[in-house]
Protein backbone atom coordinates (compact mmCIF):
# COMPACT_ATOMS: atom_id res chain seq x y z
CA UNK A 1 0.00 0.00 0.00
CA UNK A 2 2.17 3.02 0.99
CA UNK A 3 5.96 2.17 -0.22
CA UNK A 4 7.50 3.99 2.32
CA UNK A 5 5.52 1.60 4.87
CA UNK A 6 6.55 -1.43 3.12
CA UNK A 7 9.39 -0.42 3.34
CA UNK A 8 10.08 0.62 6.63
CA UNK A 9 8.26 -2.83 7.42
CA UNK A 10 11.03 -5.03 5.58
CA UNK A 11 13.74 -2.89 6.92
CA UNK A 12 12.16 -3.59 10.91
CA UNK A 13 11.79 -7.26 9.45
CA UNK A 14 15.49 -7.66 8.77
CA UNK A 15 16.63 -5.73 12.28
CA UNK A 16 14.48 -8.18 13.76
CA UNK A 17 15.63 -11.04 12.73
CA UNK A 18 18.55 -12.81 14.44
CA UNK A 19 21.14 -13.89 11.72
CA UNK A 20 24.98 -13.43 11.03
CA UNK A 21 24.35 -14.77 7.22
CA UNK A 22 22.11 -14.12 4.57
CA UNK A 23 20.99 -17.68 4.69
CA UNK A 24 19.51 -16.96 8.29
CA UNK A 25 16.94 -14.17 7.36
CA UNK A 26 13.67 -15.09 5.87
CA UNK A 27 12.99 -15.61 2.59
CA UNK A 28 10.33 -13.14 1.88
CA UNK A 29 8.33 -12.24 -1.49
CA UNK A 30 6.21 -8.69 -1.27
CA UNK A 31 3.49 -7.25 -3.62
CA UNK A 32 3.89 -3.48 -3.01
CA UNK A 33 0.81 -2.19 -5.25
CA UNK A 34 0.51 1.50 -4.78
CA UNK A 35 -2.42 1.24 -6.87
CA UNK A 36 -4.68 -0.21 -4.33
CA UNK A 37 -7.72 1.53 -4.23
CA UNK A 38 -8.26 4.10 -0.78
CA UNK A 39 -8.86 2.00 2.17
CA UNK A 40 -10.66 4.87 4.13
CA UNK A 41 -12.88 5.39 1.39
CA UNK A 42 -13.39 2.09 0.69
CA UNK A 43 -14.42 1.24 4.29
CA UNK A 44 -16.26 4.43 5.00
CA UNK A 45 -18.50 4.97 2.16
CA UNK A 46 -18.89 0.99 2.32
CA UNK A 47 -17.65 0.74 -1.78
CA UNK A 48 -15.21 -1.83 -0.79
CA UNK A 49 -13.49 -1.16 -3.87
CA UNK A 50 -9.96 -1.84 -2.20
CA UNK A 51 -11.02 -5.69 -2.09
CA UNK A 52 -10.10 -6.99 -5.45
CA UNK A 53 -6.97 -5.62 -5.25
CA UNK A 54 -6.11 -6.92 -1.91
CA UNK A 55 -7.12 -10.61 -3.16
CA UNK A 56 -5.31 -10.46 -6.12
CA UNK A 57 -2.10 -9.64 -3.86
CA UNK A 58 -2.87 -12.16 -1.48
CA UNK A 59 -3.45 -14.89 -4.01
CA UNK A 60 -0.27 -13.88 -5.97
CA UNK A 61 1.88 -13.83 -2.66
CA UNK A 62 0.52 -17.33 -1.79
CA UNK A 63 1.05 -18.94 -5.55
CA UNK A 64 4.44 -17.59 -5.18
CA UNK A 65 5.03 -19.89 -1.94
CA UNK A 66 4.38 -17.44 1.06
CA UNK A 67 3.60 -19.50 4.43
CA UNK A 68 2.38 -16.23 6.00
CA UNK A 69 1.37 -13.25 4.90
CA UNK A 70 1.81 -9.95 6.93
CA UNK A 71 -0.02 -6.74 5.89
CA UNK A 72 2.04 -3.63 7.41
CA UNK A 73 -1.79 -1.46 6.75
CA UNK A 74 -3.53 -0.69 9.85
CA UNK A 75 -6.85 0.36 7.81
CA UNK A 76 -6.42 -2.90 5.25
CA UNK A 77 -7.34 -5.50 8.13
CA UNK A 78 -11.00 -4.45 7.84
CA UNK A 79 -10.52 -7.23 5.07
CA UNK A 80 -8.22 -9.73 6.85
CA UNK A 81 -10.71 -12.28 7.53
CA UNK A 82 -12.29 -12.49 4.02
CA UNK A 83 -8.71 -12.04 2.62
CA UNK A 84 -7.69 -15.17 4.77
CA UNK A 85 -10.94 -17.21 3.98
CA UNK A 86 -10.36 -16.52 -0.12
CA UNK A 87 -6.40 -17.89 0.24
CA UNK A 88 -6.19 -20.16 2.89
CA UNK A 89 -2.84 -18.70 3.56
CA UNK A 90 -2.42 -17.39 7.30
CA UNK A 91 -2.01 -14.01 8.34
CA UNK A 92 0.26 -12.86 10.99
CA UNK A 93 -2.53 -10.27 12.15
CA UNK A 94 -1.16 -6.79 12.80
CA UNK A 95 -3.67 -5.43 15.13
CA UNK A 96 -4.20 -8.77 17.41
CA UNK A 97 -0.63 -8.48 17.93
CA UNK A 98 -0.06 -5.27 19.37
CA UNK A 99 -3.04 -5.33 21.39
CA UNK A 100 -1.57 -8.26 22.85
CA UNK A 101 1.86 -6.01 23.18
CA UNK A 102 -0.45 -3.36 24.85
CA UNK A 103 -1.84 -5.95 27.01
CA UNK A 104 1.51 -7.32 28.02
CA UNK A 105 2.56 -3.58 28.88
CA UNK A 106 2.27 -3.46 32.34
CA UNK A 107 -0.35 -3.04 34.97
CA UNK A 108 0.75 0.92 34.42
CA UNK A 109 -0.77 1.01 31.27
CA UNK A 110 -4.46 1.06 31.38
CA UNK A 111 -5.72 3.65 28.78
CA UNK A 112 -4.64 3.61 25.00
CA UNK A 113 -4.45 6.27 22.29
CA UNK A 114 -5.22 5.10 19.27
CA UNK A 115 -3.59 7.88 16.10
CA UNK A 116 -4.80 6.09 12.92
CA UNK A 117 -6.99 6.91 9.94
CA UNK A 118 -10.66 7.86 10.28
CA UNK A 119 -10.85 4.35 8.52
CA UNK A 120 -9.37 2.06 10.88
CA UNK A 121 -11.34 3.87 13.37
CA UNK A 122 -14.68 3.66 11.55
CA UNK A 123 -14.04 -0.45 11.03
CA UNK A 124 -13.37 -0.62 14.78
CA UNK A 125 -10.69 -2.39 14.69
CA UNK A 126 -8.85 -1.97 18.02
CA UNK A 127 -11.64 -0.76 20.00
CA UNK A 128 -13.29 -4.30 20.67
CA UNK A 129 -9.92 -5.96 20.81
CA UNK A 130 -8.66 -3.29 23.87
CA UNK A 131 -11.72 -3.55 25.37
CA UNK A 132 -10.96 -7.57 25.51
CA UNK A 133 -7.69 -7.16 26.62
CA UNK A 134 -8.78 -5.26 29.15
CA UNK A 135 -7.88 -1.92 27.97
CA UNK A 136 -9.62 1.69 27.25
CA UNK A 137 -8.98 3.44 24.64
CA UNK A 138 -8.83 7.30 23.30
CA UNK A 139 -9.47 8.61 19.95
CA UNK A 140 -8.04 12.72 18.88
CA UNK A 141 -10.94 15.18 18.75
CA UNK A 142 -11.78 16.42 15.16
CA UNK A 143 -8.88 19.06 15.29
CA UNK A 144 -6.30 16.26 15.83
CA UNK A 145 -7.85 13.82 13.42
CA UNK A 146 -7.42 16.13 10.60
CA UNK A 147 -3.91 17.19 11.45
CA UNK A 148 -3.26 13.00 11.63
CA UNK A 149 -4.70 12.99 7.85
CA UNK A 150 -2.21 15.45 6.78
CA UNK A 151 0.27 14.08 8.57
CA UNK A 152 -0.35 10.33 6.85
CA UNK A 153 -0.68 12.50 3.46
CA UNK A 154 2.57 13.90 3.86
CA UNK A 155 4.48 10.86 4.63
CA UNK A 156 2.87 9.81 0.73
CA UNK A 157 4.06 12.75 -0.64
CA UNK A 158 7.42 11.74 0.83
CA UNK A 159 7.38 15.49 2.84
CA UNK A 160 8.60 13.91 6.33
CA UNK A 161 9.31 17.54 7.73
CA UNK A 162 5.90 18.55 7.43
CA UNK A 163 4.45 15.35 8.53
CA UNK A 164 6.42 14.99 11.83
CA UNK A 165 5.45 18.20 13.91
CA UNK A 166 1.69 17.08 13.23
CA UNK A 167 2.58 14.02 14.55
CA UNK A 168 4.43 15.12 17.32
CA UNK A 169 1.58 17.56 18.45
CA UNK A 170 -1.10 14.92 18.34
CA UNK A 171 0.90 12.47 21.03
CA UNK A 172 0.87 15.69 23.43
CA UNK A 173 -3.08 15.75 22.87
CA UNK A 174 -3.52 12.74 23.44
CA UNK A 175 -1.31 12.42 26.55
CA UNK A 176 -2.26 15.20 27.80
CA UNK A 177 -5.66 13.51 27.48
CA UNK A 178 -5.00 10.81 29.83
CA UNK A 179 -3.21 8.51 27.72
CA UNK A 180 -0.62 6.12 29.22
CA UNK A 181 0.24 4.26 25.89
CA UNK A 182 -0.34 5.83 22.42
CA UNK A 183 -0.42 3.29 18.94
CA UNK A 184 0.71 4.53 16.08
CA UNK A 185 -1.95 2.77 14.26
CA UNK A 186 -1.32 3.71 11.21
CA UNK A 187 2.19 1.98 9.46
CA UNK A 188 2.62 6.22 7.63
CA UNK A 189 3.25 7.08 10.96
CA UNK A 190 6.13 5.90 12.65
CA UNK A 191 8.19 6.98 9.86
CA UNK A 192 6.51 10.74 10.38
CA UNK A 193 8.86 9.97 13.74
CA UNK A 194 11.81 9.03 12.20
CA UNK A 195 14.62 11.35 13.53
CA UNK A 196 11.92 12.04 16.70
CA UNK A 197 12.94 11.86 20.55
CA UNK A 198 9.41 9.97 20.60
CA UNK A 199 11.08 7.43 18.82
CA UNK A 200 12.66 6.00 22.03
CA UNK A 201 9.56 7.17 24.00
CA UNK A 202 8.40 3.91 25.88
CA UNK A 203 5.09 5.00 25.64
CA UNK A 204 4.54 5.22 22.02
CA UNK A 205 3.84 1.75 20.24
CA UNK A 206 5.14 1.40 16.94
CA UNK A 207 2.59 -1.59 15.59
CA UNK A 208 4.91 -2.18 11.94
CA UNK A 209 8.03 -3.15 14.25
CA UNK A 210 5.00 -5.40 16.63
CA UNK A 211 4.65 -6.77 13.61
CA UNK A 212 8.10 -7.42 12.41
CA UNK A 213 8.81 -9.07 15.46
CA UNK A 214 5.42 -11.34 15.37
CA UNK A 215 6.38 -12.31 12.25
CA UNK A 216 10.05 -13.43 13.05
CA UNK A 217 8.54 -15.41 15.75
CA UNK A 218 6.06 -17.15 13.96
CA UNK A 219 8.45 -17.92 10.57
CA UNK A 220 12.23 -18.03 11.65
CA UNK A 221 11.47 -20.75 14.64
CA UNK A 222 13.60 -18.15 17.10
CA UNK A 223 12.62 -15.17 19.42
CA UNK A 224 12.90 -12.03 17.71
CA UNK A 225 15.73 -9.69 18.69
CA UNK A 226 15.33 -6.88 21.08
CA UNK A 227 15.24 -3.48 19.47
CA UNK A 228 18.53 -1.45 19.96
CA UNK B 1 20.50 -12.12 -2.21
CA UNK B 2 21.21 -9.68 0.83
CA UNK B 3 18.30 -8.60 2.85
CA UNK B 4 20.08 -4.85 3.65
CA UNK B 5 20.77 -4.58 0.09
CA UNK B 6 16.96 -5.52 -1.30
CA UNK B 7 15.73 -3.50 1.45
CA UNK B 8 18.56 -0.50 0.68
CA UNK B 9 17.55 -0.66 -3.15
CA UNK B 10 13.37 -0.65 -2.59
CA UNK B 11 13.96 2.67 -0.25
CA UNK B 12 16.25 4.09 -2.94
CA UNK B 13 13.56 2.97 -5.56
CA UNK B 14 11.02 5.09 -3.69
CA UNK B 15 13.52 7.96 -3.27
CA UNK B 16 13.69 8.20 -7.04
CA UNK B 17 10.35 8.25 -7.55
CA UNK B 18 8.42 11.11 -8.67
CA UNK B 19 5.33 11.10 -6.62
CA UNK B 20 3.12 12.83 -4.91
CA UNK B 21 0.14 10.22 -3.56
CA UNK B 22 0.59 6.24 -2.97
CA UNK B 23 -0.56 5.96 -6.71
CA UNK B 24 2.32 7.84 -8.16
CA UNK B 25 4.23 4.87 -7.42
CA UNK B 26 5.57 1.94 -8.74
CA UNK B 27 3.96 -1.39 -8.58
CA UNK B 28 6.82 -3.93 -7.22
CA UNK B 29 6.82 -7.38 -6.52
CA UNK B 30 9.94 -8.38 -4.57
CA UNK B 31 11.62 -11.89 -4.20
CA UNK B 32 14.42 -11.59 -1.81
CA UNK B 33 15.36 -14.92 -1.33
CA UNK B 34 18.50 -15.46 1.76
CA UNK B 35 18.91 -18.58 0.56
CA UNK B 36 20.55 -18.52 -3.40
CA UNK B 37 23.49 -20.01 -2.69
CA UNK B 38 26.58 -17.84 -2.41
CA UNK B 39 27.59 -16.39 -5.97
CA UNK B 40 31.17 -15.93 -5.29
CA UNK B 41 31.97 -19.70 -5.20
CA UNK B 42 29.58 -20.29 -7.65
CA UNK B 43 31.52 -18.46 -10.17
CA UNK B 44 34.75 -18.40 -8.98
CA UNK B 45 34.34 -22.18 -8.06
CA UNK B 46 32.58 -22.73 -10.88
CA UNK B 47 29.97 -24.74 -9.52
CA UNK B 48 26.94 -22.38 -11.09
CA UNK B 49 25.33 -23.38 -7.94
CA UNK B 50 23.51 -19.92 -7.28
CA UNK B 51 21.91 -20.47 -11.14
CA UNK B 52 18.81 -22.74 -10.41
CA UNK B 53 17.67 -20.57 -7.43
CA UNK B 54 17.94 -17.21 -9.21
CA UNK B 55 16.13 -19.13 -12.39
CA UNK B 56 13.29 -19.59 -9.60
CA UNK B 57 13.02 -16.08 -8.52
CA UNK B 58 12.65 -14.55 -12.14
CA UNK B 59 10.31 -17.30 -12.75
CA UNK B 60 7.94 -16.24 -9.85
CA UNK B 61 8.53 -12.43 -11.01
CA UNK B 62 7.56 -13.13 -14.15
CA UNK B 63 4.48 -14.88 -13.48
CA UNK B 64 3.47 -12.51 -10.86
CA UNK B 65 3.26 -9.80 -13.31
CA UNK B 66 7.16 -8.04 -13.22
CA UNK B 67 7.49 -6.08 -16.78
CA UNK B 68 10.89 -5.47 -16.01
CA UNK B 69 13.60 -7.09 -13.52
CA UNK B 70 16.49 -5.85 -11.06
CA UNK B 71 18.69 -7.42 -9.16
CA UNK B 72 20.70 -5.45 -6.66
CA UNK B 73 23.48 -7.39 -6.84
CA UNK B 74 26.22 -7.06 -8.91
CA UNK B 75 27.33 -10.94 -8.52
CA UNK B 76 24.55 -12.40 -9.75
CA UNK B 77 24.66 -10.35 -13.00
CA UNK B 78 27.37 -13.20 -14.29
CA UNK B 79 23.70 -15.14 -14.60
CA UNK B 80 21.82 -11.86 -16.24
CA UNK B 81 21.97 -12.98 -19.77
CA UNK B 82 21.20 -16.81 -19.05
CA UNK B 83 18.23 -15.54 -16.41
CA UNK B 84 16.72 -13.15 -19.06
CA UNK B 85 16.50 -15.78 -22.12
CA UNK B 86 15.25 -18.32 -19.90
CA UNK B 87 12.18 -16.11 -18.17
CA UNK B 88 11.86 -13.96 -21.73
CA UNK B 89 11.53 -10.96 -18.93
CA UNK B 90 13.87 -7.54 -19.40
CA UNK B 91 16.46 -6.87 -16.98
CA UNK B 92 17.32 -3.50 -16.03
CA UNK B 93 21.39 -3.72 -15.79
CA UNK B 94 22.73 -3.05 -13.04
CA UNK B 95 26.54 -2.75 -14.72
CA UNK B 96 25.43 -1.49 -18.19
CA UNK B 97 23.55 1.63 -16.31
CA UNK B 98 26.65 2.04 -13.65
CA UNK B 99 29.01 2.47 -16.68
CA UNK B 100 26.73 4.40 -18.70
CA UNK B 101 26.88 6.62 -15.60
CA UNK B 102 30.56 6.29 -15.34
CA UNK B 103 30.78 7.63 -19.01
CA UNK B 104 28.85 10.05 -18.71
CA UNK B 105 30.37 11.95 -15.78
CA UNK B 106 32.58 14.08 -17.21
CA UNK B 107 36.05 14.06 -19.08
CA UNK B 108 38.06 14.16 -16.05
CA UNK B 109 36.87 11.17 -14.83
CA UNK B 110 39.14 8.52 -17.04
CA UNK B 111 40.13 5.91 -14.49
CA UNK B 112 37.67 3.92 -12.27
CA UNK B 113 38.42 2.39 -9.06
CA UNK B 114 36.44 -0.92 -8.44
CA UNK B 115 35.47 -2.02 -5.23
CA UNK B 116 33.58 -5.74 -5.03
CA UNK B 117 33.22 -9.13 -4.41
CA UNK B 118 35.96 -11.39 -6.04
CA UNK B 119 33.09 -13.00 -7.90
CA UNK B 120 32.36 -10.03 -9.58
CA UNK B 121 35.84 -9.39 -10.68
CA UNK B 122 36.56 -13.24 -11.81
CA UNK B 123 33.46 -13.19 -13.45
CA UNK B 124 35.01 -9.71 -15.21
CA UNK B 125 31.37 -7.89 -15.50
CA UNK B 126 32.91 -4.37 -15.39
CA UNK B 127 36.32 -4.44 -16.93
CA UNK B 128 35.24 -4.67 -20.94
CA UNK B 129 31.92 -2.55 -20.20
CA UNK B 130 34.79 -0.09 -18.65
CA UNK B 131 37.30 -0.78 -21.84
CA UNK B 132 34.49 -0.04 -24.20
CA UNK B 133 33.02 3.38 -22.72
CA UNK B 134 36.78 4.30 -22.98
CA UNK B 135 37.09 4.24 -19.02
CA UNK B 136 40.50 2.30 -17.13
CA UNK B 137 39.96 0.62 -14.12
CA UNK B 138 41.95 -0.15 -11.08
CA UNK B 139 41.26 -2.79 -8.31
CA UNK B 140 42.48 -3.04 -4.86
CA UNK B 141 45.36 -4.91 -3.92
CA UNK B 142 45.18 -8.40 -1.65
CA UNK B 143 45.04 -6.32 1.79
CA UNK B 144 42.39 -4.29 0.04
CA UNK B 145 40.17 -6.67 -1.52
CA UNK B 146 40.67 -8.86 1.81
CA UNK B 147 39.15 -5.58 3.94
CA UNK B 148 36.60 -5.55 1.43
CA UNK B 149 35.51 -9.04 1.73
CA UNK B 150 35.48 -8.44 5.59
CA UNK B 151 33.13 -5.38 5.28
CA UNK B 152 30.82 -6.85 3.03
CA UNK B 153 30.10 -10.06 5.33
CA UNK B 154 29.75 -7.31 8.37
CA UNK B 155 27.17 -5.93 6.24
CA UNK B 156 25.60 -9.23 6.61
CA UNK B 157 25.51 -9.87 9.60
CA UNK B 158 24.28 -6.33 10.23
CA UNK B 159 27.45 -4.85 11.77
CA UNK B 160 27.56 -2.00 9.79
CA UNK B 161 29.91 0.16 12.76
CA UNK B 162 32.30 -2.72 11.64
CA UNK B 163 32.25 -2.58 7.93
CA UNK B 164 32.29 1.52 7.87
CA UNK B 165 36.01 2.29 8.41
CA UNK B 166 36.71 -1.13 5.74
CA UNK B 167 35.35 0.94 2.89
CA UNK B 168 36.40 3.77 3.47
CA UNK B 169 39.93 3.14 4.18
CA UNK B 170 39.38 1.08 1.15
CA UNK B 171 38.22 4.39 -0.56
CA UNK B 172 41.74 6.54 0.27
CA UNK B 173 43.66 3.02 -1.02
CA UNK B 174 41.44 3.30 -4.84
CA UNK B 175 42.05 7.50 -4.36
CA UNK B 176 45.60 7.11 -3.44
CA UNK B 177 46.24 4.75 -6.60
CA UNK B 178 45.38 6.75 -8.96
CA UNK B 179 41.37 6.53 -9.26
CA UNK B 180 38.86 9.16 -10.25
CA UNK B 181 36.05 7.97 -9.11
CA UNK B 182 35.40 4.30 -7.14
CA UNK B 183 32.54 2.55 -8.02
CA UNK B 184 30.72 0.66 -4.84
CA UNK B 185 30.19 -2.12 -6.84
CA UNK B 186 28.73 -4.92 -4.46
CA UNK B 187 25.20 -3.66 -3.03
CA UNK B 188 26.54 -4.62 0.51
CA UNK B 189 28.76 -1.37 0.21
CA UNK B 190 26.59 1.95 0.22
CA UNK B 191 24.84 0.51 3.20
CA UNK B 192 28.50 0.71 5.05
CA UNK B 193 28.78 4.32 4.29
CA UNK B 194 25.61 5.45 5.44
CA UNK B 195 26.30 7.95 7.94
CA UNK B 196 29.42 8.54 6.13
CA UNK B 197 31.10 11.79 4.51
CA UNK B 198 31.66 9.62 1.57
CA UNK B 199 27.77 9.46 1.09
CA UNK B 200 27.98 12.93 -0.59
CA UNK B 201 31.14 12.56 -1.83
CA UNK B 202 30.59 12.56 -5.85
CA UNK B 203 33.70 10.73 -6.53
CA UNK B 204 32.17 7.55 -5.01
CA UNK B 205 29.85 5.86 -7.37
CA UNK B 206 26.47 4.12 -5.89
CA UNK B 207 25.36 1.37 -8.42
CA UNK B 208 21.96 0.50 -6.36
CA UNK B 209 21.10 4.26 -6.59
CA UNK B 210 21.91 4.32 -10.05
CA UNK B 211 19.88 1.39 -10.81
CA UNK B 212 16.66 2.39 -9.01
CA UNK B 213 16.60 5.88 -11.07
CA UNK B 214 17.37 3.54 -14.47
CA UNK B 215 14.06 1.55 -13.26
CA UNK B 216 11.90 4.59 -12.63
CA UNK B 217 12.96 6.24 -15.91
CA UNK B 218 12.31 2.95 -18.02
CA UNK B 219 8.90 1.91 -15.83
CA UNK B 220 7.47 5.01 -14.56
CA UNK B 221 7.43 6.91 -18.06
CA UNK B 222 9.22 9.81 -16.44
CA UNK B 223 12.68 11.24 -15.44
CA UNK B 224 13.64 9.53 -12.25
CA UNK B 225 14.16 13.06 -9.28
CA UNK B 226 17.33 14.29 -8.69
CA UNK B 227 18.87 12.84 -5.10
CA UNK B 228 18.69 15.45 -2.42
Amino acid sequence: MGPLATSDFYAKLIARTPAEHDRDHLAVVMWADPGVPDRVSSIVDETDEAYPALLHGARTLRDAGATHIAMPCHTAHHYVDRLQAAVGTPFVHMIDETVAALGNAGTDVRRVGLLSTRGTLAANLYQPRLARAGLEYLVPDHRLQEMIGNAIASVKANRLARARPLVEEALVGLFDQGADVVALACTELPIALSGSPRVTDDRVVDPTDVLAAAVVRRCAGGGAMPIT
